[in-house]
Formats: structure tokens, C-alpha cells, sequence
């Protein structure tokens, strides 16, 4: 039965699946932010060694409010990371024991990378970060696509990352509300003329509304679903992708998306002299993906795939994917119920004006994104920090 | 266990369900083609009372060969008919009882109506099939997408409706080896010529592969799966759609499609002067299709429902795919494993010059499928009757 963990349970938990050695001095600290999930981390004080044991609570706490939320998404994580780790172990933490009952992953700790979104804000570069997320994304997305594996186990595979109720999330809170006057949306009172305008921007939720069917309907690959720059722990050297609970079976173009939006909003935090490595990061994550997928796809038993430009329209449909999705997620993160620290932590005017930016790009993102080449989305930064620039 | 049923145990089988009133004086017939399924006809001799049992076999035999089917369909095709029932009874025989176990659906007789194929063939028109197939499509359609339905719950009728090894034989008979040089292809000697054209039709081959991929990925609506005039009783006042065992989640053009190119098929199988009831057929049925759904659509509960052009971009999309489906259709049951009877039984000159015009029509579907208006079908059958008209 579940109930949820202690610090004394987790560390008897440790003990039992034989994770440290005998002698271990263990210590254990409860680091999660409380509102998804409990996050022990187990340190044998003798060896540093250490392992995470992260529980799922049976609800969702954000800003304030408390809502029921399945604990099935702990196995969703599980599955989705090992997965992954069959095409990318790299870049995934390594998982050690899941129990679904208990809604717990025992896993490897990365406490000695930091969040890329914490970094970026804190001027960091990460080097690595694209060409990594590239690879990720290019391989993971191959392998559990119908060019890359079995197209019955596919089916098979899509059956079982089934995931409703995170999906609901994403359907409301990325596609809808915040092109609605919905009650969960949450901006600055100073952005109300604009947000009335989106609101009433017909072509643009036209538009919306084709991207938000291709979440609801497009069972292309397996994708992380929730691939923010929070999810991601970096340093100079390394890339983990973390926190797959929204993973799912849609469109190929979701996970960079949401990639390319959260770097466009750091960038957009920065004053436009430093937004440089954003921009390389979203172009060299683009041609990574692009350079990988088409070394994978030579291993395709498709047939198709060996016949002229079904390659290429399938990696042009994921640009355009990607460039609109990027555009729904930059907007949301504005106006939306969950916000950015990238952009909430600035002072007032700049944060007013930042936001108004945002706005502005991720329209422009939707509506143009067929055609939109990956260098371009530079020049459209900077054509749309201006209103009718 | 699964065993066979004999005519005795249907008969057992009859009594025990209670279908028949006591004093019953039953007699029973195997009626079925012994391709895939076992289908006994029991009839009350005293009151002409009747009830169909149908069996899955767990093998399939097509043009001599056999090979190991899942009984699973069995399952697939009486959850289809009960939720096909749930929003449009009048279309499906009434389904009394199912065992998975036996994979026997137990269901309403339609012996008084004719196969549909059959009855075109001869020359009948059946002047209310287009009326009733637009509507079946449309409200099956509408009532299981993301527009009729609650999303949540359409992810779970789409995961119950995984139907991986039947959507394999459609993957392989109606998309892939028709377009390749492939041994399941069956075709006289005389249309190699047409046929290795075809084969090397790079641009005809890049657009089969979209197509193929909307119906790898695309999980739209609950389709019917297999939905040729073969799978419709009909007669003069009556449509029964039967036998979904390929139902799963696709694109929601594929049903029209299938049916469009049988019609299609059918017409080719005529003098031209005797072709524009099926013409009318096509063109009603997707009328009634769009009005039927655009009245459906008013009951919506997502938000986009009410945003300018989101339906017309919806009705829109589904006409492209459908032709473009049909397409294929039309080629494959021209030269690969399942041919249609409508042109299988024409005389040896006539057939060649239907089957050759049948390929030119199929191309041209598939090509210029993105700007071809439903009363443009017929010009174009007009248009391909001859080469390079």
C-alpha cells in the first residue's frame, strides 16, 4: 500500500536493496520542493557515495492551490528513463530499483551537476548543452519512432506510455488557457491590454488550435514531454535529462520546442548583447538533431526510407513542429499558470518589457513557423522587440 | 480453452445464451468463407428467427497461403460494433454476446440484405448507402475524437483499440507492397510494364510515404479500419456496416478513403455511361459526412471548437487524406495481394484497360490530393481513362 516515505524508511529502503556497502554511514536529507514529489538523497558519509529515492505524492501543489494527480506518472518516469537509457544512457540518470506501489525510483545522484535553467540564469554557457540535447532528442525520438523499431512493438510501446492525466496538463495549461480568458492564467496587471489582444487574436488560435490537435492526435515517437531547461541537469562537461513524467507517444517536434522556447526566454532575460550563446545553443541543438537523425535513419528496415525526400519532409515537418510549439510554450510561460525564473525574476520595467517581447515572438513563432529556417528565429528576436518593427 | 465451434456446440451455444424461445426447433449453417472466421447461421425454423455466431479462426488463408492471425480481433471487432452502436445503431447489426476466451461475437442476422460489393456489381444502386455511410462516418468519427469526446477518455478507448497486427496487414497490403517490387503482389503479366513504371514513381512513392506515416501516427478517431462496400449489407432502405476487426485509432480520412476507391473500383468496372450513380454516391456521402459532422460540432466542449476556421481546417484535412487514402486503395486492389471482384471478374480486355486506367486514377489521387475538390474526382476519372490525357 502506499504511503509516503520518511527520511528514516528511505534510508531502511537503501539498506535493503543493498545500494552501499555494510559499513555505510548513511545520512539522509529530504531535498524536493515539496510540490510534486519527495526527493531523498542518501549519503554515505564515509565514502561519498550517494543515491536519490524520489517518491511521487498522490497530488500537484502550485501556487497555492492543491489538485489530485495520479501516481502512475512515478512508473511513467521509470519506464520512460530506462527507455531512454537503452539509446542515450549518457543522458539519463542511471535508475537502480522503481516500485510502483510505493510510486518510488531509486536513482543515481547528480546533485554534482546544477539545473541548466538556474545556470543560464546565472550567465553560464554550457557548452556541451545543445550537442547534447541534439543527440538525445534525435536518438530517443529514431529509435521509438516507426523508422526506428518494430511498428507493431510501437504500438505497443505508445499502449503502455498511455499517460491521460499528464497530458491534461500540457493540453490546458501550454495549449488552451492561455489563449483563453481562463481563471488559471497569471500575469502582471500592466500586460492585460496585451494578453486581451492575444485573446482576441483569431488567426493566431487558428493556429494554436492545429498545434494543440497535434499534441492531442500525432503518436510519432516517445518524447519526454515536459523537456523545460529545469529538466535538465549540466556542467562544462556532462547533460542529464531528468524528470520524464510527462513522457508520452506525440510529435516529434514537442521536446525541442520546448527546449528552444525556455533558451529563447533566458535570452530574452538578457540584455540583447549576451544573448548570443542562446541563440548558437538553438541552432547547434537543430543541426545535432539534424546530423544524428539522419545517421540513424541509414539503420531504418522501413522501406520508405530508402525512397527520395521522405527524409527530408520529415525533418522539415519537425522544424515546423518545433518552431510553433516553441511559440506556444514562450507565450504560455508569460502569461500562463507556471512561469520561468529566467523572466520572474527581473526587476519590474525590464520584466514588463521582457514579457511584452515574449508575447510578441511567440505569435510570430505560430503563425510564420512554415517558414521559418533555423537561423532565422535570431532575426525574428530581434525584429519583434518592437511592436510593428 | 479456444476450440472451433461445430454446428452442434453454435446450437448449444444458442440454447444456453436463451436467444431463442424454448419450444425452438433450431437448424444451423456454416455460411462463413473459411478465409479467417467461422460464421454460423441459426435459424428457428418455426418462426424464421435467426441469429449469427461468429468465430475467429486463428489463422488466415488469402490466395492459398496461411498464416497465424490473433483471436484478438475477435475482441477488436465486438467492443467496435458495441461502440459504434453506442452513437449510431441504425448502421450496425446488435451485438447479443462475446467471448473472448472462444472469440465469438453472437449477433443480429443480415441475411436479408446483400453485400454490398455484390450487389453493385450487379448494377443496384442502393440510393440511401452514401446517406447513411456519410453519417456513420461522421458521427463515429466526431463522437470518438478529441472533439466529441473527453480527451482523457478517448487516450483510453484509443489504448484498448492497440490493434497492432491487424493495422500490420493494412501497413503492408494497402502502403507499402504495391509501391515495391514486392512477392505478395499479384497481377497479370500484361500490366508488368504499368506496374515496374509505377514501382519507379519516385514522386508518387514520396507521397504514398506521408500517407502511409498519417496512418502509422495519426490517432484521430476510432476508424471502422477496413470499411470497402465488402464489409456493407445493404439494400434498398437498409445500411449495416460489419465486421470491424481492423478497427483502432487513425486518421480520419482513412474510412472514406476506402470507401471513395471501392465506389471507385466499382465504376471502373462499367461503361462510362453507366457510371454516375457511383459518382453521386461518392459526392452525397462526403456532404452528408460534412453536414453531419459541422452539426455535430456544435456539441464540442473544447474551447477551439468556437474559434474561427478550426472546423473548416478540420473537414478540410480529412478530404485531402481521404483522397489521398483512396488513392491507395485503388492501386492496391489493382495490383497487390487482395484484388475486388468488380474488376477481377471482367472479361481479360476489358479488365486490363480498367486495371490500367485504375492505376493512372490511383496515381493521381495520391499526387494531387491536396487540391482536388470532391466533384473533381469525377473529371479526373474522365481525365486518366486514357494515358497522358
Amino acid at each position: 500500500m502506499y504511503e509516503p516515505l520518511t527520511e528514516q524508511k528511505a534510508v531502511a529502503l537503501a539498506i535493503r536493496l543493498g545500494l552501499f556497502q555494510e559499513d555505510a554511514l548513511l545520512s539522509c536529507q529530504e531535498i524536493g520542493d515539496g510540490n510534486l514529489n519527495l526527493v531523498f538523497r542518501i549519503v554515505n558519509e564515509r565514502t561519498n557515495d550517494s543515491i536519490i529515492i524520489k517518491q511521487a505524492l498522490p497530488y500537484a501543489k502550485v501556487v497555492g492551490e492543491s489538485w489530485p494527480l495520479t501516481l502512475k506518472r512515478a512508473t511513467i518516469e521509470s519506464q520512460a528513463l530506462r527507455t531512454f537509457a537503452s539509446y542515450v544512457p549518457q543522458y539519463v540518470p542511471k535508475v537502480y530499483y522503481s516500485d510502483e506501489t510505493l510510486a518510488i525510483t531509486v536513482m543515481e545522484d547528480l546533485s554534482h551537476l546544477q539545473i541548466a535553467r538556474r545556470g543560464l540564469i546565472e550567465g553560464k554557457t554550457f557548452p556541451k548543452l545543445s550537442e547534447h540535447i541534439g543527440e538525445f532528442v534525435a536518438k530517443t525520438a529514431f529509435y521509438t519512432s516507426d523508422f526506428g523499431m518494430n511498428q507493431q512493438q510501437k504500438k505497443k510501446l505508445a499502449q503502455q506510455f498511455t499517460n491521460p492525466e499528464l497530458c491534461k496538463i500540457t493540453e490546458d495549461l501550454v495549449f488552451t488557457d492561455p489563449f483563453f480568458d481562463h481563471d488559471t492564467n497569471s500575469f502582471e496587471t500592466e500586460l492585460r491590454a496585451d494578453v486581451e489582444q492575444l485573446w482576441q487574436d483569431d488567426e493566431l488560435k487558428r493556429e494554436a488550435a492545429k498545434l494543440k490537435r497535434l499534441f492531442l492526435t500525432k503518436a510519432d515517437v516517445l518524447l519526454h514531454g515536459d523537456l523545460h531547461t529545469g529538466s535538465i541537469f549540466a556542467s562544462d562537461d556532462d547533460t542529464k535529462v531528468i524528470d520524464p513524467e510527462f513522457a508520452f507517444y506525440g510529435p516529434i517536434g514537442f521536446d525541442l520546442g520546448q527546449f528552444f522556447a525556455n533558451l529563447l526566454l533566458n535570452a530574452l532575460s538578457r540584455h540583447e548583447s549576451e544573448r548570443e550563446p542562446l541563440f548558437t545553443h538553438i541552432e547547434k541543438t537543430w543541426d545535432v538533431f539534424v546530423r544524428t537523425f539522419t545517421t540513424c535513419w541509414q539503420e531504418s528496415n522501413e522501406p520508405y526510407a530508402r525512397v527520395s525526400f521522405v527524409l527530408d519532409d520529415i525533418v522539415s515537418d519537425a522544424l515546423v513542429e518545433a518552431i510553433g510549439f516553441a511559440g506556444c510554450e514562450v507565450i504560455r510561460r508569460t502569461i500562463g499558470l507556471a512561469h520561468v525564473a529566467d523572466l520572474d525574476e527581473l526587476p519590474l520595467e525590464r520584466r514588463l518589457e521582457a514579457k511584452r517581447h515574449a508575447l510578441r515572438l511567440g505569435r510570430e513563432l505560430i503563425v510564420q513557423r512554415e517558414h521559418l529556417p533555423i537561423h532565422a528565429i535570431k532575426r525574428l528576436v530581434q525584429q519583434t522587440a518592437h511592436v510593428n518593427s
